[in-house]
């Protein structure tokens, strides 16, 4: 009986224990600090107050449950050793034939930690509810506020960092507070929030083609958004933000603006042999082992490999999923002693990001695309690739209504402590 | 112009500014310090994994949004000075001509506020969130426990206080274990999971016939909750829960024993004139409104009343969302010139306990039922009172995938931190 751990249960580790599900001869043990698989491409939109978390996320544990070769621990992994082919947590060890990391990535502030407390960045649950809870309560806030400084301030909101995600959190504020919350309030006018999207480099969504990334700051811009484009933020603070010397006083700064590869990676790093690249992701071979130690494997976000053309593999669910799967597959032929299959291939399915209702832009291949009709395929593809029929469902009911009622289904401002009676 | 302040947006506080919303000369402002109002009959299920909280909270600005006479403001109320008419929050006061004072009831240690950390209640949609934690958690940390004692422990759940809430959390723990997680788990068997409901008094449910609540027993044992009965608990710590000179060891334990008014009514207690009843709750003259102070009004579970046969009235929704109406109606009839109408009456429509799947009891007037029919009542009632359609839409979607397919929609369990640095 061969022993395959696996560490992360995101897109890859997921894609990797479903292949191994039922496989003779081969038990998989699966370990995440969390007890469920997060969809993250729709984070954002629980971070804006348009869906439950739940409807986004489900337990590992029953995604896994009707394979009996599987177990699934809520475990965080705190050390490997290759020599000894053991991965460690705060309580146990656990000994390996063959070991698949998956840890993915965290948002990362370039030195700056200490920006954190100020501009919450968006990979959990937890931060996503905290952003939602941080966006309703400065509308919430400026409604009572006397001071009319104060109040610009709390109806100023910056995202920095204008890849995909900052692009999507900056479109759903101001489609917010555009149309949602124009109603709502009787002091303030929603309709004047602020919005701005900040980039350090000269242009948004590098990863789209020019024509497509300049739609896209004109549909930011019909949303109230202003793109600040070749503005590397100096200083986040609580009173906002700094860019050399401009100063934008916000109560509410969202960090798009970087990621690095989960903690694990630095313990990986230490293992005799192993290589990170410059962006902190572990260099692995065209089979997604690593060079030293063939028996481990590193995949998704953490992993890093050049394409055919020599350009680094992005850090997004296709790739993640997609090598996921190609690992599960080639554990199952090296366990049936087949030899493994032929290197890595990721196929590039396209690029989408949106901006807003019926407002997004496409790029597949040679084609092209943005307005309405990238906007339904946008939905069309994260409804079909969204986990489970039950969530499907949800997050289409959700949508349709937040479409017809200009609604937002979970505008919840949720305490951080439960407790009536002080600590 | 004269001036309403609602303290409240609960089930009385929202039934009284729709009443009022449009009325001529009327100006009203209702203050919370939550921005949702939330359907509390069904937090249970959110606690137990069965919905998500944006499932039954509604932002209360936005259910009021189309009368333009009502302003909301998140705040909440400190003080009040009947005699300047006035209420105060932290930041401001608020002068008002009429005062309608509706801020609920708190869960109550009895002197025991030490307990709280170990035996949450459930009366916030943070204290339902964590309740879920903890209870996905214990079955997460049973499956990695080595120890036998400490795992009997983890898989040990006390809930104490036998009223609707009591039962309805041990059945839905009980339904959880036996169908919901039986087949996710592989070192532990959940249906071994042992399941107690204490009680101090000799029966639970006391506010139905004893042949209901004895049925409602049966079917908790069918469930596997035991109940025990006559069993004051004289102390809750991290270890679990002792009565008298018996101790059961248990990693989770749920309070539901019982109720105060919220901490305001101590305010309101203060001023000259007023009576509090040894329940902690305001007594109010029939039509709600203060003997001493014609144009404050107390309702919902703060506000003591008795029926026709000298009863006090339950601190239910429906007695709740009664005296709202009442109140916004007669409110308008005073704005504009008419006698107030007769005393408060509550229709008593009847009342329901949910246990688990298929098992409810129900009594209505002389009407008694127990079993399917009286869980489909239940059901029925339920989604009808729930607030917003597009919530209703939902709320059955997730019932109706439960029933089917023996799942739980919301098994996520959320950390009570966003931060990946440390503070």
């Amino acid at each position: 009986m061969k022993r395959v751990v696996i560490i992360g249960g995101g897109f890859a580790g997921l894609a990797a224990a479903r292949e191994l599900g039922g496989a003779r001869g081969v038990e998989v043990t699966l370990l995440d600090r969390r007890n469920h698989h997060l969809f993250q491409p729709l984070l954002y939109q629980v971070a804006m107050a348009g869906l439950s978390p739940a409807e986004i996320a489900q337990p590992i544990r029953s995604l896994l449950s009707k394979h009996a070769n599987i177990r699934v621990l809520r475990e965080e992994v705190t050390e490997v050793d290759f020599a000894r082919q053991l991965v460690r947590s705060r309580q146990r060890s656990h000994p390996y034939d063959y070991l698949v990391i998956a840890c993915g990535s965290w948002h990362h502030y370039f030195g700056h930690e200490e920006w954190e407390p100020f501009a919450p960045g968006l990979k959990t649950v937890e931060q996503a509810t905290e952003i939602r809870r941080r966006v309703l309560d400065a509308f919430e806030e400026a409604e009572k506020e006397e001071d009319a400084a104060r109040q610009r301030a709390l109806l100023t909101f910056a995202v920095v960092g204008g890849g995909p995600t900052g692009v999507e959190l900056a479109g759903a504020i101001g489609e917010m507070s555009r149309f949602t919350l124009a109603r709502d309030f009787r002091r303030i006018d929603p309709k004047l929030a602020r919005i701005v999207l900040i980039e350090a480099g000269p242009r948004i969504l590098p990863g789209f083609a020019p024509e497509l990334a300049s739609r896209a700051v004109r549909d930011l811009e019909s949303l109230g958004v202003q793109v600040w484009t070749s503005s590397p933020v100096s200083k986040v603070d609580a009173d906002g933000v700094e860019i050399g010397d401009e100063r934008l006083r916000c109560a509410t700064v969202l960090w798009a603006a970087g990621v690095r590869p989960a903690p694990l990676t630095e313990a990986i790093g230490r293992q005799p042999g192993v290589e990170l690249h410059g962006s902190g992701r572990v260099v692995v071979a065209p089979d997604l082992s690593l060079p030293a130690w063939p028996g481990v494997f590193v995949a998704g976000d953490q992993a890093y490999l050049e394409d055919e053309r020599g350009r680094p593999l992005p850090g997004l669910a296709p790739v993640a999923l997609q090598q996921g799967r190609y690992l599960g597959e080639l554990l199952r032929r090296e366990l049936s002693g087949r030899p493994r299959p032929g290197p890595f291939r990721y196929r590039d399915k396209g690029q989408l990001a949106t901006i807003g209702r019926r407002r997004a832009i496409a790029q597949m291949r040679r084609l092209r695309l943005a307005g309405p009709l990238a906007w339904v395929i946008w939905l069309v593809v994260h409804i079909y690739y969204l986990v489970g029929f039950k969530n499907r469902l949800l997050v289409v009911i959700q949508w349709a209504w937040s479409y017809w009622r200009f609604r937002r289904g979970a505008r919840l401002i949720v305490d951080k402590t439960w407790r009536f009676y002080g600590e």
